[in-house]
This record gives structure tokens, C-alpha cells and sequence, in this order.
């Protein structure tokens, strides 16, 4: 028997996703032949009027409505496989359903609910999407590369050990490029992932299934992971909130991907979500399971928010929010620029907020340590991966190994050199931030300092395929291994966002930037605008308390998303 | 100008010493020709009455002292200069005494005390000694190299401003052997440091000097460093405590060895001490400084002794201690044994406490990937700076690169697979440790599990030198990253720790253990025997409060050691 060709194996794949969705009940409708740039409406018009309501409610108010008999597990979860299918069709985001497991699942909480008269535990019945390359047992873990089709899950992934025991169901598995390093999602298993809101552009990467299919109200909670922006890039691009959490509070055992044992730039899991609550569920609930008992490498942390961080304005405790608006090597496209701009007037507005500006520290260095510390090996084993079905190199595959100049086969103290030099930067960075402080405790600590840096996500709103060619503004928290919370702001307007002819670009990374705007910024009309909230290394909590507080006060998004 | 001979070097280094040594005043006396082999009782008859009490005042008793105004931070800082001088002598533990750094320093804390009527800092007036290769500002920074004798600290190291802003007086700097992997202190600068009980015996190593420092009472507190036993080693052959922390919870910036970015098997810095308040005391000021905030790699997380860990007998919380008799691969000498047996008997004996037995899993392996990892670019800048200058292999620098089958320059997919193999073999071990639970919490979690684990420091009392050719029972932990304890028991005696004539060696390490005893325990004689309490990752605190618990309950030591 023969191997088979690369393109039989992405035919296999297809084949499998495509059987997964018939096997949805009931079946799902194809949807029409014509179809409009902003893809987000069509659901409506397919689903039933309590399925369009389920898949709408944001995570915390359907473990709630579940909770409390509204709903039974069983009307949920088929709600969302029915939605997660026009997903697939309306932006290709899904590698397989779970029509089966769910239903055996939902029905098992539901009988539990039946006999207990309460829920299983505090995500009782909520489905959650996984990003492929996090194994479930029995299940296909190929990473994104036509010549890993044939790996499986030896076991459920740690994380999704600890969401089942919480009560939740699994049903749908999304998207990913090769080798996991794109800023987009293409593969040759599945081809690319489309934006909800407009199909010419991307959905972003790497966990961009997921962003697309939450972006569509496929899933209102879903695991991604993040090593340069995986998570944040798609959340921003499909306007749904997404967070980077600091490295080693969220379990990874289980996943599968090129470089395992390498701790220099930590990859980590984490979650997006419709709402900013849905995120403080899924991290909360993750964190309550103590997941360090288990998987060694995590910090014994719990989930600090016990204490409120701010404002007690009458001692003078403020939100202190530094604004970067552009980090010194691209600048952003005019509707990132208005996005800060709308929040930052509006924060100005309120008395419990301070606003200062924030520069940029050396983010040129941080961009040399880290994509020199990405590919140590040289990228062998994403070289090997893709070079041993003979499937193409994706342009962005091509773009982040071939042709960045910092990919070097390293030798053993090369890697020590890179990693004192991340070492360094980060004292840099954590002295920079220290001397935003304006008085001194009376046990010598510096206070008043600033509690979280407000950014772009990237150097514009989702690009069109093939054009996600700057990580700096996702990847710079990655090398500081700052938490980093992506939420929807806007949406692109050409009327509002328009192009700037005085403008020269600084370099040739600005250069490329400056012309996707150029060049037509009608292309990237509806695409949302997100921005990200940042914070100093595992304070996670504050940043989401942050933006809790934020939003309470001046009402986010500005734009109407679903 | 020719580069001189290593030996003008060594010669160099031992007079910058003795010099420093002859400017403590009032004037060191020399000890006599003819002397015992335990040198510990020799300063007693040296000093002055009240020299005598201050030096051997544990530190928590001291900065009360001096906090109440019993003494003055000068007469504190003198008595120990003139102690530790005295410990050079009898010895060789000392690079360098401060005289003048610490006079200037004590009079400004007596100058404030005076004015404010109360201490500075926690530490006021303490005086702390400080392993050489960790940083002082325009001081030698050798880490045991004739090659770095020329090299000078920048700054202070960033614990020693800590301490320093809490009050302390630094008076001492401390011996450590060539390359710092060594579990003895000889280095071709200043010879070999011995064993204050035991002059035929080593003081441990890496930190040995402040271990004979310590053990002669020429500190109460002092610095050192771990990465395989170089805080423990030293702290139980002489007779101290010695905590080596969890990684990333006492900052290291500014301190002075090879491997630089080596982050695989991560160093720590912490503190030994002649109690366990004092060790305490080290932790819980340099914690309470938040020192992440200036060194990013440090995990927030504070002293966590708010909540007591047990027991409460009432509710079934025991004290659940689990005891390793013999790691499988080399058996400890009698007297540990004995050692180990005389607690667990007392122990059995109370209420509070639960003693089973620890079973251990595959220490062999941890040795393997630990001894792989430590010297992974081949041990090329060790032999970089041993060579430069001409200077000769000690014999235990050629023990653990030259005659270690594990030492090879290690390609990155190499270091990855090492490290993956690290990942498994804590997640084993975790696993181990959690199947000892007893029941499970109605969310979930298993409970009832071993709190500590008991276990012998090394495989015998301090070995002749040369000899210290077995880490196995301190890089375990290193390689676990689990906090360890050592502390005081007993003694060799002997009259009660016999030969056993039938005993087969398992192994080549075994029976070269075997042979340190069986050609004289008489050799032993008087030799501190100290056992290691050992916690699980980040569990510091309970370890600390365990040893508390225990040595309320039981007495402890069993010996007189001063």
C-alpha cells in the first residue's frame, strides 16, 4: 500500500469534518449560494428562534439559565452544534464536531440534574469549542501538519480534564495553520479560515477556528494557546474578548506541537470568549481545581481576586492606564488609532481613571530575543513536519521560518545568550514601570505606579490573507510574559478611517503596513477593531478586573458585534 | 608586564585576605599551634565573655538585643569580625573580612537608633556573612576561578540591597571551591575550607564556607547558593540549618558563576543559619520586599504564613510525614540512619504526627537527566576558566566534568529532549505524591496526602576530602525544584554507629560509599549528622512550619553543637 499523497490525506480530513456535521440533528441547512461580506448574520435567519437566544447568551448567563432549569444541557449543546455547522460552511473554522460524545454528555448532565435538582459543578452543561492541537483522547492531534493526520490523543488534555469535571461539554474542534506559527490560519488540510465579518479578510491565527467561530456565535467560550499572539490575534480580528494568561497558571500537559521542551518563550493555553466573564469563568474555574498538583511545571497560585485592586478614590487609588499608541517600528492603521483614542477620552472623562502615555522601550530588541528564541533548532522539526508529506509551505510558514532572519540552527550557549538578553530586557521593562511611580510606601515600596498598559492588538484590524506580517504588538507581552486581554472595541469605518498621504513609513515593516492601509482601506470595511490590555507578569487578575472596571464605566464595545 | 603564574594569583588573593583579617580591631589573637580536632570550642577561650555571648545569640535573640538596646550594632559587628577571623584560622572559610565597610555601617545604625529611638529595619545591626560570587560593589566576584580573580561586582547583588535597606551589616565574605560544583569547598585561591567539628573532614560545598563560618558561630546568618546541594551539603555537615527555596522566590541578579542563562536546572540563592528563626527571619524580609517587582523572573508570591498548615488534631489533620530510609541507589552510612530512626521514634511517640514510609521512584533517572543538564554546552566555560589561567583540575572539578559520562555539548533538540524528560519525571512524581491521599474533598481534590518528606542530606556526615562523590540525596530535589530543609540531629559516635560486615553494594557508587565507612568510622568521629525535610514545589513555608512543629515537639537537636 502505497503512502498517500498529501492531497488524499486533506481530502481525508475534509471528509472526516464533513461527516461530523451531517451527524448533527437536527440537520443543519446549507446555506445560500450568495452570501454577504459580514457573514455574522445568517444564522438568524437558519436557526430556530431559541437556538438563535442560546447561542447569543454569553457564557456566565447560560451555565446560569442551565442552572436553573431554562434550559436542559441537551437544547444547549445542539443549539451550538447547529451553529458551530453554518460556522464551518460560512468561515471553514472547524476541523470536526462531536455530535456523539456531546449528545451521550449533555444527556448524562441533564439525567444528573434530573436526580440532583442541581448543576454537576459551575460550568454545568456549557459546551466548549477546543482548538485542535489540544488532545482529546482517541481523537486526531495533527497540529496543523498533513503528516501528523494519523497522531492521536493518548489521553484527554489536562485543562480538559479539569473543564469536564466543572460540568461542561465538547462538541466542536477548530482550526489552526501549519506549524501553528501564523498570525492566520491556513493549512493544506483545511485551507484558510475566513473573518466572520468580512470573508476577504482573516480570521487571524493561530487560534483563529476559534476566533471564527466564536466571532459567529458558534461557541461562546473556547482554548486556544499563545506564543506570540495565537490567542489574541484571532479574538481581536472577530471582535470577542481574549486573554494570554502569565505562563504556568494554566495547565498545557496534553497538547501536541513542535518544540516541546522548550521553556524560553513559554507557549500557553488560554481562553476566548463572547464575554469578558466567560473568561474570568473559564480561568477561575481552571485555577479552583489546584491543576499544580498535578502538572508540576504550574504556580501554586489561586485566583486572586479577594482583594479589589482599585479605585478607592478618596485615598487616592486610581486606575492608572498607560497608553502606548504605536511602538516606535510600525505604526497602527487609523482605526487602531481611533479605537484608543475613543477610550481614552472617554476615560478621561471619569474620575476614577488616570491616563498617561507610555514608551515604548526597546520593542526592536524584544522582536530580535524573541523570534531568535522561537525556532532554536533551526525550525528542524517544522521543517521535518512539513517536508515529510511533500504538502507546500504556506506563505506565512515560508514568511516566519524561511525568511526571517533570526532562525538559526543555536548552539547551547547561544540559547544562554538570548535568554540573558530576554533576562535583561525584562529588568529593563520592570525598571521602566517601576518609575512610573509617584510615592513611596513608608516599607520602602514605590506606589502609584501604573496598573495596566492600554495597546493595539496589532498594527491594524484583521489584514487579508497572507498579510499578517508583524507580530510586535502581540509578541512583545510574550517575551515579558505579561497577561494580555484582548476586547472588542469598534468596527472599521472608510468613511471615519482615512488614509494619511503625509505619512513615511521608517521601515520596510512599516512600509508593508502603511500600503494594506493604502491600498484600499474599503477592503477592510466592518472588520472589528479590538484593542489589549496589559499587565505586569501574573497579575492577571487586575488586568480582568481592569477592564471589569473599564467597561462598567464607559460601556464597551462601541459597536454592535451580534 | 607579564600575566603572572596562577600561584602569584592565589598568593594575591590570600594576602588581600589576610590583610583584611589584620585590620579587625581590636586585633585578632592567633590560636594556638597544637589544636583538637574540633576547633568549635577554641574561640571561647579567644574571645571576650561578652564576644562569646553575642556570637553564639541565635539571630532572631540578636536583633531583639539590639532592637531593645541591649547592644549596639558596634559591639555585635565586632565580636563577630573578630569570631570570624578566628574561624579563618581554624578553618580557612573566609576570601575577606569588611572591617571598615562594617564599622561605617554599624555606627550609622547605632547614630539612627540613637535618633529615632528605634531600628531601622527588621535586620537592624544583624550581621550577615555572603558566599563570594554573590555581588558586592568594587569587590572581587572569583566564583572559585584563579582566571575571575581580577572581576568586580557592578553593584550589590539584589538580595544583599534587600537586607541591607532591611538594617543588616555585611562584615564577611565566604569560600566556595572551583567552578561551584563541587559538594566541598577547595579551589586553588585559597585551599580547602574544613569542618569546624572535624578537622580531617570537609565543611560540604558549594557554600562550605559560610557552612564553616556558621558552624564555628563566625555568623549567625549568611548567604549561599544551591543547584545541587551547595546550601545543604555545607549547612548539615556543619551542623547548621540550611533551606534551599523553591526556584524564583529569592532574587539572584548580580551574583557571579558559569552558565548564565542556563535556566533548565534553575539555581537558587538562600540562607543557612544556626536557627531556624533565622532562616525564617532571611525569608520572610527578603519576601516581604516584593522583589519581582525589580527582577521579573521572581514569582509573586508572598510568605504565605498566615494560614497554619496543621495540625488539627481534632479534624483529623495530622502532621503527615513521609520518611526516604535509603534512595534505592546508595545506602547512608549508620549514623544517618541512626539518625533518621531516633526522629521517626520520637515522632511515632506524639499525637500530632503520622509517619509512613516514602518509596522512592527512580532517583537513577533524576540523576540522569539532572547531571545531563547541569553542564550542557559540554562544560565548555568551566573549562574556559579553569584553563585560562593554568590553575589545576581539583579533583572533584574532574570528578564532575571530566569523569561524568553525562557532561557532552548537547545539541537544542538534545537540551529539549532532557528537559521533556525533566517534565515526566516530576509529573511521576507528583503522581506518586498524590496517590498518598487518603480521601477526597467534596470538590474534588484529594487530601490526607504526605505533607513532608524526611530523608537523609547526604550519604553520610561530612566524607574526608576529595570524597563528596554522591548528590544524590540533595540534586533530587533540585531537579524537583521542591523546597529542602536541612537541619541539626545528632553525631557520629563511633561507639554506637558500627560497621555492618554484611552488607553487599548494589552499584559502583554504593560500594564506594560503603568503603568511606568501612575503613573507619572512627575517622567520623564527631561529625554532625543532619537530616532534610522536604516539601513539595513551593511549599517553603510549610516546610519551615513543619521543622517548627517537629522541633517543639521532639527537642531537637539531639547533640550539643556550641
Amino acid at each position: 500500500m502505497s503512502k498517500p499523497s498529501w492531497q488524499e490525506v486533506a481530502q481525508r480530513a475534509q471528509d472526516h469534518r464533513d461527516a461530523s456535521i451531517r451527524r448533527v440533528e437536527p440537520h443543519i441547512p446549507p446555506v445560500p449560494d450568495q452570501l454577504p461580506l459580514d457573514r455574522t448574520e445568517i444564522p438568524k435567519y437558519i436557526l430556530t428562534t431559541e437556538e438563535v437566544v442560546i447561542t447569543q447568551l454569553p457564557a456566565e448567563e447560560l451555565t446560569a439559565s442551565v442552572a436553573e432549569g431554562k434550559y436542559t444541557s441537551t437544547a444547549v449543546v445542539n443549539a451550538y452544534l447547529r451553529r458551530a455547522g453554518l460556522a464551518q460552511a460560512l468561515t471553514n473554522c472547524i476541523t470536526e464536531l462531536l455530535p456523539e460524545k456531546a449528545k451521550a454528555r449533555s444527556e448524562f448532565l441533564d439525567q444528573y440534574y434530573k436526580e440532583h435538582g442541581k448543576p454537576i459543578g459551575p460550568l454545568h452543561g456549557l459546551p466548549i469549542s477546543v482548538k485542535e492541537h489540544i488532545g482529546m483522547k482517541d481523537l486526531g492531534l495533527n497540529a496543523g501538519f498533513i503528516s501528523w493526520w494519523d497522531k492521536k490523543g493518548t489521553d484527554d488534555a489536562h485543562v480538559l480534564k479539569i473543564l469536564w469535571n466543572a460540568g461542561c461539554v465538547f462538541y466542536a474542534r477548530t482550526t489552526q495553520p501549519q506549524t501553528l506559527m501564523h498570525l492566520e490560519t491556513s493549512s493544506n488540510l483545511y485551507g484558510a479560515t475566513t473573518n466572520p465579518f468580512n470573508c476577504y479578510l482573516t480570521s487571524g491565527g493561530s487560534s483563529g477556528g476559534e476566533g471564527a467561530l466564536i466571532g459567529m456565535r458558534g461557541s461562546c467560550l473556547g482554548l486556544g494557546s499563545d506564543i506570540g499572539g495565537s490567542i489574541r490575534s484571532p479574538a481581536a480580528n472577530c471582535g470577542v474578548y481574549g486573554l494570554r494568561p502569565s505562563s504556568y497558571r494554566i495547565p498545557v500537559e496534553g497538547w501536541s506541537a513542535t518544540m516541546a521542551g522548550q521553556e524560553q518563550v513559554v507557549p500557553v493555553l488560554g481562553p476566548l470568549s463572547t464575554s469578558l466573564e466567560g473568561i474570568k469563568l473559564f480561568m477561575k474555574t481552571v485555577i479552583a481545581a489546584k491543576p499544580w498538583l498535578d502538572e508540576p511545571s504550574l504556580i501554586p497560585m489561586p485566583w486572586r481576586d479577594q482583594e479589589s485592586y482599585f479605585p478607592a478614590i478618596a485615598g487616592g487609588k486610581k486606575l492608572k492606564v498607560a497608553v502606548l499608541w504605536d511602538d516606535g517600528i510600525v505604526r497602527p492603521h487609523p482605526p487602531v488609532v481611533r479605537a484608543l483614542r475613543e477610550i481614552v477620552d472617554k476615560l478621561k472623562a471619569i474620575e476614577g481613571a488616570e491616563i498617561v502615555d507610555w514608551e515604548p522601550y526597546d520593542h526592536d530588541e524584544a522582536w530580535k530575543i524573541v523570534s531568535s528564541l522561537y525556532f532554536c533548532d533551526g525550525a528542524q522539526e517544522e521543517t521535518d513536519a512539513i517536508d515529510a508529506s511533500g504538502e507546500p509551505w504556506r506563505p506565512l510558514s515560508k514568511f516566519i521560518i524561511k525568511e526571517n532572519p533570526s532562525v538559526k540552527k543555536l548552539t547551547v550557549a547561544d540559547v544562554w545568550h538570548w535568554t540573558s538578553r530576554r533576562e535583561a530586557y525584562r529588568s529593563e521593562y520592570a525598571k521602566k514601570w517601576n518609575a512610573t511611580a509617584t510615592r513611596t510606601s513608608n516599607t520602602g515600596i514605590p506606589e502609584g505606579k501604573v496598573d495596566v498598559i492600554l495597546c493595539p492588538v496589532g498594527p491594524g484590524a484583521a489584514p487579508p490573507l497572507d498579510c499578517a506580517r508583524y507580530w510586535g504588538y502581540t509578541s512583545q507581552w510574550n517575551i515579558l510574559d505579561y497577561p494580555a486581554l484582548v476586547f472588542p472595541v469598534t468596527k472599521v469605518d472608510p468613511a471615519v478611517d482615512k488614509i494619511d498621504q503625509s505619512y513615511r513609513p521608517r521601515n520596510e515593516k512599516d512600509e508593508y503596513n502603511h500600503q494594506l492601509w493604502q491600498s484600499g482601506p474599503e477592503k477592510y470595511t466592518g472588520a472589528p477593531v479590538s484593542l489589549q490590555l496589559v499587565g505586569r507578569r501574573y497579575e492577571d487578575e487586575k488586568v480582568v478586573e481592569a477592564l471589569e472596571y473599564i467597561q462598567g464605566k464607559i460601556g464597551l464595545p462601541f459597536a454592535k458585534f451580534v
